[in-house]
């Protein structure tokens, strides 16, 4: 997606972080036995992740940016031990 | 997507929240210094938002899911006031 920010093009990218399947997730299991007591009882499970809009300077090639999201996913957003990231660069 | 849960095909929804544009988003203005910093100078914005992974059991229709999952979102894990929702259904 290209939107306007001050008069340039950025670039938009999306990161999405959310635990490894093989890690337990207590909020998420909280979440589950909430809505379950409010009445979803169709509800069989629930995992709570996170994402990250950023907003990349016009100009910057496409590669460059899925390759800097890639690298910034994996040193800074996400801890590679226990979570699973993937980038997606809206254009 | 469908996948298998104790043997039955269930149903996956997924939930995304996030501030809405209008409400300062103070965590993703220090990701985004915290970026700049180490050297990501191109990034020009960050928002952060969350997402939910939810199962739901198998046989229910689709219509009835998403119904379910938008009362969910708007009574539960949104905060119509500050927060904005979006319900994908995936199968």
């Amino acid at each position: 997606m290209i939107t306007h920010y001050n008069g340039f093009i950025v670039m938009k990218a999306r990161v999405y972080v959310s635990y490894k399947s093989t890690v337990l997730d207590p909020q998420g299991q909280t979440i589950q036995s909430a809505l379950n007591g409010l009445g979803h009882k169709t509800i069989t499970a629930v995992r709570q992740g996170k994402f990250f809009d950023i907003e990349i300077q016009a100009g910057t090639a496409k590669e460059q940016a899925q390759q800097e999201m890639d690298q910034v996913a994996r040193d800074v957003l996400a801890n590679p031990v226990m979570e699973d990231y993937r980038v997606e660069i809206l254009d």
